[in-house]
């Protein structure tokens, strides 16, 4: 079994210099950590995706045919803002969930651990606003929605929208927790050099 | 001159029972740190109050009377909510700004040190989403009401909305910036069990 130390850095080559001992525990709680950051993203992956499908059969489903050209269902920008931000969501869960699944099983980050730490808590900073104000402005023209006649017209249309937006505020609070956990690492990092500072 | 330790948690009795050596470098690293954030702060709180004033004046002015009353300037739910989480803001950067000032000045915290750590990057974080959130719901609502006649009724109670809309997200940067330096500071505190780490 290879030594932690020498599993930092994306692969077997990039060893430091000055080698220092991680015990046995100190990976066993690394693995424990990233076990609950890939928990996270699943559940976050899940919501987003459910969110993006709910909404995407909402436009093109057969109560709201060509939504997107009648004045009805008007303004619409907001719910293409929902859709495109759990669209993007969904996807980078899935490939921290690949990158986090790759950690846990090889021991090694797939970038060199430095990329890897910023680049984790960066987008989930990034994507955690994005789907927060996403899921607002969707809120917003959700209620708008319903003062005009398009809830009449086609009520399943906006209880389908609720949902939809509901579940894109559940992928964002564990986006959120996510975040946090990246962070946590990401700090750990900067102190001490390495990730297994837990 | 009283040492580092000794005003760590909020005044000169708590001192700890296993006083620590900080060296006056790292007491003038740590009053930089704090007098970064008190900028931050300071444009947070002129944002927000700015926002807020701007809505206040728009809704109350002398163009729009009674506009939450009429049905050309519905929905109005969004506008408050911009309104509130300026408010709140606006408020949370006031005292913080008091409390940097009084840590910068006397070397202590106002509350106990962890409870003010936590307590500084918790509202921080939930401050920043919330303002963010208002201000994408803000602005999906004033799309809603360029497309209807409100605009043409007044265009100045639409300028000016979009006016406070974009300062709240000016405010929500800063608070964002903030949250990231306090951030930092409470994961120094976990790890070293103290703020002065820097």
């Amino acid at each position: 079994m290879r030594s932690p130390q020498a599993l930092r850095n994306g692969g077997a080559d990039n060893r430091s210099p000055t080698p220092r001992f991680h015990s046995t525990v100190a990976e066993q709680k690394l693995r424990r950590f990233n076990s609950l950051i890939l928990v996270f993203r699943l559940t976050s992956f899940s919501f987003s995706l459910a969110s993006f499908v709910f909404m995407l059969t909402n436009i093109h489903g057969s109560d709201s045919p060509h939504w997107y050209d009648s004045d009805t269902f008007r303004p619409k920008f907001c719910i293409r803002f929902v859709l495109a931000a759990n669209a993007i969501v969904a996807l980078y869960s899935l490939f921290e969930m690949v990158a986090s699944v790759w950690e846990i099983s090889r021991g090694a980050t797939v970038f060199p651990e430095v990329i890897q730490v910023w680049f984790d808590f960066g987008h989930d900073q990034v994507f955690a606003y994005l789907l927060l104000s996403a899921s607002a402005a969707g809120t917003a023209e959700a209620r708008t929605l319903k003062e005009r006649d398009t809830c009449t017209v086609s009520n399943a249309f906006c209880v389908q929208s609720d949902i939809a937006i509901a579940l894109g505020y559940a992928g964002f609070l564990f986006l959120g927790f996510t975040s946090l956990l990246s962070g946590f690492r990401a700090v750990c990092f900067i102190i001490n050099g390495s990730r297994f500072h837990l």
